[in-house]
């Protein structure tokens, strides 16, 4: 080891948020530790330790309550180990219900402050469904901007966020609007939204994925990026000043940029994230390179967050078919960005 | 050969539109042309015959005035055939002049009109722009609505075009806008507009692609296909009844789909093409499988129709950098649906 090294964190398990109880969370999460237990990273689920034995196969000899994720380190190799908040009613797989909603929540809240007291090196949440948590009064539109409020108060140095990237394998995307119309987008570009994704982006790139001199590709939104102003005004008017403000701010961005130049293998040489004006503009390339495998993560929060990029899958929960591969990578990026954070 | 097998038709060139003398056309027709001499398909340029000796290299000597199609044929291994139409002033590259948009436009007229005659088996369109030839008067958005406008007097069985497909090996895609705005792509979106699009879509791919019982995915619009109406309106409100308008007439349409689960390699497995809503929604795919190769093909006109899905890229015209690629990608589409529409 270099003397220059910095010393390794002591070590630390990740916190992860069982999310629905009636979606493909728990059986992801016992896949994804049958995967990881030898290997690590280690992991404490913070959820049902019933829901989690249901999905074991093997009841309870494969999981075990822990009351602290220090405690959780020892147990990961032999069980999969449980912060136990349960349930007050039982939950059918397929069937979500806002009866679950109270736990669902609390699961979240606990894990944040598990984070944030530094007693876990990050969160990595299980998917949850809008519907019920509405009907049980939830107010955020999903996780992210409910992490955001959860972390408002701790400090942190630097753009803030939240700002969602989805990542894969060869491309970080991050978006400047997500779950809108898309005849809506278009009235909410704006200068300072598209320059606070793109300095968020740009010192995340430095903070959590070690990257010094970082280059962002900034995408137009219209046809040919509005082809000269020719086709729409977002482009001329909205994108190209907000590129030329990161510039000023010392961001090497570029842009607009066609979007369909900006995806093939040459084109993403040459940045290290794209900063996209859409849910789709980002999620098509990010699905066509990695369907199953794709990250979500939360950038410029005080605390680590990541996730699986797809959602609670009622349609196919507890029958063994969810694949873990994408809640695999969150763990992994969030135990990445973990490491870099504290080095 | 089988005796049902049809009669080989007679053999015709193709014509390729030397595009706008400015841009790359002449330069790409012409190394097209050295890498199909020996193999064909053959073809002739209906354009200026000394814009294309002065990119031969050996000036005159690598080109041949003809004065019809089927003289080209037998020219075409020997020396590019050049159905000779003189522009009346001097183009430099990269410099595109109005001056010349008679010139260009006359070259689309005389090609279209060897293609409903019979002359040629198809049009392949080097890239024209628009600017020049809207100084001159010219009233189009494009080559496909021009053409569409040339070939309405001929007669044509089945739901007419013009439709826009843009194609790569292992995707086609079909537009239901193309040029527009994307804040006023909803507002565009029809029943109608739909329906007719995925109607010339099928009947296209049975009658040039010789799919007998083609499958069409219908693209949606918003974020997850608008997520059971919850992020915008018209997933449900056009698009799922224009997949039902279509089912009632006996084409195997499904959708709408959320776009970004629609381009994966599995997810291509089960459809012939994608009738994407907007210009990015199927260019992001198309250009991230093959940025080079990428053909943009006319249907639901009485005549074949390709083009290289390319502009004129006057920034590097003249230097000799521009790639064939996509112009012979689309010699070779039209040569295909020729035989396929002749069979």
């Amino acid at each position: 080891m270099s003397p220059l090294a910095p010393k390794p964190p002591a070590p630390r398990p990740l916190a992860l948020t069982m999310g629905d109880p009636a979606g493909v969370g728990p059986e992801i999460i016992f896949k994804a530790w049958t995967q990881l237990r030898d290997s690590g990273p280690p992991f404490v689920v913070v959820g049902d330790v019933q829901s989690m034995a249901s999905v074991s196969g093997a009841g309870m000899r494969a999981v075990r309550r822990v009351t602290s994720p220090k405690e959780a380190l020892g147990v990961f190799p032999n069980a999969l180990p449980v912060l136990d908040l349960p349930l007050r009613c039982p939950v059918v797989a397929g069937k979500p219900s806002s009866a679950a909603a109270p736990a669902i929540i609390g699961w979240i809240e606990t894990a944040v402050g598990l984070a944030l007291s530094g007693a876990v090196s990050g969160v990595v949440t299980a998917p949850i469904s809008k519907a019920p948590l509405y009907e049980a009064g939830f107010g955020f539109p999903g996780h992210t901007e409910f992490l955001g409020e959860l972390t408002a108060g701790a400090r942190f140095e630097g753009a803030r966020g939240p700002i969602m990237m989805l990542a894969v394998p060869g491309l970080r995307t991050t978006l400047v609007t997500v779950h809108e119309p898309l005849s809506k987008v278009g009235a909410l570009l704006s200068v300072e939204r598209i320059v606070h994704a793109g300095l968020v982006t740009a010192q995340s790139l430095v903070r959590d994925f070690g990257i010094a001199a970082p280059r962002l590709a900034i995408a137009g939104f219209n046809p040919h990026a509005g082809e000269d102003g020719t086709i729409g005004r977002e482009d001329a008017e909205i994108i190209a000043p907000a590129v030329e403000a990161l510039r000023a701010q010392g961001v090497a961005a570029t842009g607009p940029s066609p979007a369909d130049s900006l995806f093939h293998p040459t084109a993403r040489e040459k940045y290290d994230a794209v900063v996209c004006m859409y849910h789709d503009q980002a999620l098509i390339p990010v699905k066509m390179l990695d369907f199953w495998g794709g990250v979500n993560l939360t950038l410029g929060l005080p605390i680590v967050r990541t996730s699986p990029d797809h959602g609670t899958a009622f349609d196919i929960a507890g029958r063994g078919l969810a694949r873990p591969d994408s809640l695999i990578a969150a763990i992994r990026a969030a135990e990445e960005i973990a490491a870099n954070r504290a080095a």
